[in-house]
């Protein structure tokens, strides 16, 4: 069953967006009475009667709330360094929530191109792909310096991995034993990382593997963490 | 180092077709002499000299030739039934063939929406794929009726998987186990298998399988099962 998006659900009255409204009253025809489901994407999943049908300002009550709906057992956060052409980017993005993920981070590294990310764009691409998958988890989005992101990780308890192409190194991210629920890994832009961000990963503690026994390209190789991650999942 | 494309590298000689011609010399601006290096797309890889720099026949004398480079421990054969919007297949192709895959049969199911199936486009998307991840596995494709495809599996050896959203269903691929190098994954319509189909696989011994614990889209289902074998193929 379709599920409308709203942040915060623990109210008793909520109002969708603009977007989402016009979606329940213009696009679906629901009028006021008709029951429907909304979902935080924090895994919390209502059902909600139209109080109001206004196709810009859509009022529903809550009728009944439940948490932890539909949620992974493992929570991956992906650090990825931007493609210059963000297309490529949108395209992981939405895969990525269809698959289940927690957040992601676009890293800005020192080999990055510096594309221009438009946040405000990448959440409206998150929606469409939570309520077009009927999933319940929106990745939480930002752009962070590779430094900064490392800051940001100091003392967070996680399974930490770094993809790096290193000849010496073949350790597999699908065979690495997990201690924690959360997992981190790091993908580094076409120009790989450099070394110096390498080594201050693994001052952080950061593991290096590898995603198989090819060279993928980055919106490949994050949805590869994405899926490598869930399948883990399934063996809990 | 970039590969061009030649169907048959065991002759002492080899002319590329126009279109790789055409990115030998007049984009890559390769010259007689110049040494590059092509496959035959199941694995050879050979180094050759340019001939003739015609940049409609580009000739190539082959110097070296080496067989069984960069293949896959497991073959896998996607045997998928086509969205209707075919983008979705192109993208799938090209991230299988970047992932590695054997074959890819495109399906008429029952409730399939019976959309127009370019082989002539698809080949040339898996060549440029195949180019571009500088892999050496070009997928065979073709497009075959359900049941005609049952009839051509018939007495193969093989791992046969068919996916199947059944709530009594809960083998998952990643764990079922392999007991040949040969996989058949079979993935339905966005409308499913038909019942009657189903029974038919089963009869020829395909074991209804899960893809996660989420309804996939039809390709991101597709390119999970490349994904699940590679991962796989690492543990063996």
């Amino acid at each position: 069953m379709q599920y409308f998006y709203h942040p915060d659900l623990t109210q008793p009255y909520v109002t969708l967006s603009d977007k989402e409204s016009e979606h329940c009253v213009r696009t679906l025809r629901h009028r006021v009475g008709d029951q429907v489901r909304l979902t935080d994407g924090k895994g919390g999943v209502a059902t909600a009667a139209i109080t109001d049908d206004n196709p810009k300002a859509c009022s529903l009550e809550i009728i009944d709330f439940e948490q932890n709906v539909g949620l992974p057992k493992l929570n991956l956060h992906l650090a990825i360094a931007p493609t210059k052409n963000m297309d490529r980017m949108e395209w992981l993005l939405e895969k990525a929530v269809e698959v289940g993920i927690h957040d992601i981070t676009f890293l800005i590294c020192d080999h990055s191109e510096r594309p221009r990310v438009n946040l405000d764009r990448l959440s409206r691409i998150a929606i469409s792909a939570l309520k077009q998958s009927q999933t319940t988890l929106l990745p939480n989005l930002q752009v962070l310096k590779f430094r900064d992101f490392m800051k940001e990780q100091e003392g967070i308890e996680a399974d930490k991995f770094i993809a790096w192409c290193d000849e010496n190194n073949n350790r597999q991210l699908v065979t690495e034993l997990l201690h924690f629920k959360n997992i981190i890994l790091l993908i580094g832009p076409e120009g790989d990382f450099s070394t110096q961000e390498v080594e201050e990963a693994r001052e952080q503690g950061f593991i290096e593997i590898k995603l198989g026994d090819r060279r993928l390209r980055t919106e490949t190789a994050g949805l590869y963490g994405c899926m490598a991650i869930a399948m883990r999942s399934l063996t809990l």
